[in-house]
């Protein structure tokens, strides 16, 4: 049967969610936990990697097992295995041919920030910190200039390898909630960095650094070197997966 | 000059705000890094203790110096000193005989609750785990009967050594807020883990496995044994001290 986890983790003491050689990754501790609870060896299929650093309240995975355990306890006994900082939050059975990454329709990724002077331990690896006084209402202006089917080649990390950089943005809303500003984004899928350079090139706007058509223009020139610099990792969140 | 210090802290690697010996404490940590700042010794004035694990967004602080930094530059080179887990959000001069507790007219603590069947890495360390359906109305109405002047000593933790128990409520709010669940304590100085208490207890009515009354007979009772658990440290957040 195919079994899908919605799992939650704190990205802060991991390299990344995808398995790599030599380096600690949520795949690894995920599929460690789950082999524990199922007793056989199993390949994982997520929704998407997320980088060093970058939380998740809703990474969706698939993995198939032909294991005794009831579904409806998987999830507590995929727990007992996992570290603190990860835990599954639902698991279900579904259909043979889903997959956690084909099968999306959608992703909902939150960025937070911490807009404050000094800085608080509160919002330590979990939200970027900017001092700087920012203008939210140009910034959605900015954003919503962006929105669409585009080419997001400037958006994309320096050392991405992909071909085709064309994807689809829903909706980037900005607003300020209490100390913080939360950046939220809806779309079918992202270039690596791209939620974080959309980000980080969004607050220079919103602080007067940077003119209000300047991700527009970045946009438009696809070259990497037109937007603003790469927010830190810890202010964001892959939130949920739609299919 | 007398100097106010607004302080936040994640408590979660410390035994507590108080200074001990052999042990982590807060103020020794901002003790240090005030000393270093001022250049000369200081004896810091707080608004009260916080226990083992508790946070704060609003512990106050104050001391005197004679030093030659201006306040303006106090917080951030005090922080400069502090570990990452405590920050000074604030530093302003205040009138001589200003006292961060004798001074202070009232407190807001607030209670934090994950409510959710799974454990979730966002709020360990941060939120008491509680995994049962609750009524959060039905704890509304059992916290709105202890509101008030009166003696608390039931809610008293064992090892408190204080003769007077009296003490004033002013308001008790719950609510739900996305998977958590929110308790908000105002009044003017609380017992030793008196808010943990009365949330352990109100958590049991809320479950439906104590009545509805047991908070407020516990309360005339003055006996511990009639109330509740004492819910974690870790959920419990000093907010704001009122003067």
């Amino acid at each position: 049967m195919n079994i899908l986890l919605k799992v939650a983790y704190m990205g802060t003491n991991y390299h990344g969610f995808q398995m790599q050689p030599s380096c600690v990754s949520i795949e690894e501790e995920l599929k460690k936990a789950v082999e524990k609870s199922v007793m056989h060896k199993v390949k994982l299929y997520y929704s998407g990697r997320t980088d060093a650093g970058v939380h998740a309240q809703g990474q969706m995975v698939n993995f198939y097992t032909d294991t005794k355990v009831e579904v409806k306890n998987m999830a507590r006994i995929i727990n007992y295995h996992l570290p603190e900082d990860i835990s599954v939050l639902d698991a279900r059975r579904v259909e043979e041919d889903f997959h956690a990454r084909f099968s999306a329709k959608g992703k909902h990724y939150k960025y937070i920030v911490y807009n404050s002077f000094h800085r608080n331990p509160l919002y330590l690896n979990r939200a970027m910190h900017y001092n700087y006084n920012v203008d939210v209402d140009r910034m959605q202006r900015a954003l919503d200039k962006i929105i669409g089917e585009n080419d997001y080649k400037a958006f994309m990390g320096r050392y991405a390898v992909v071909k085709d950089t064309i994807r689809r943005i829903d909706k980037i809303e900005v607003k300020r909630v209490g100390e913080t500003i939360e950046f939220d984004f809806y779309g079918k899928s992202f270039l690596k960095n791209m939620v974080r350079i959309i980000v980080g090139t969004a607050l220079e706007i919103g602080r007067g650094r940077l003119p209000e058509d300047c991700l527009y223009n970045a946009m438009k020139s696809k070259e990497r070197i037109k937007a603003g610099p790469t927010a830190p990792g810890c202010g964001l969140y892959l939130m949920e997966i739609f299919y």
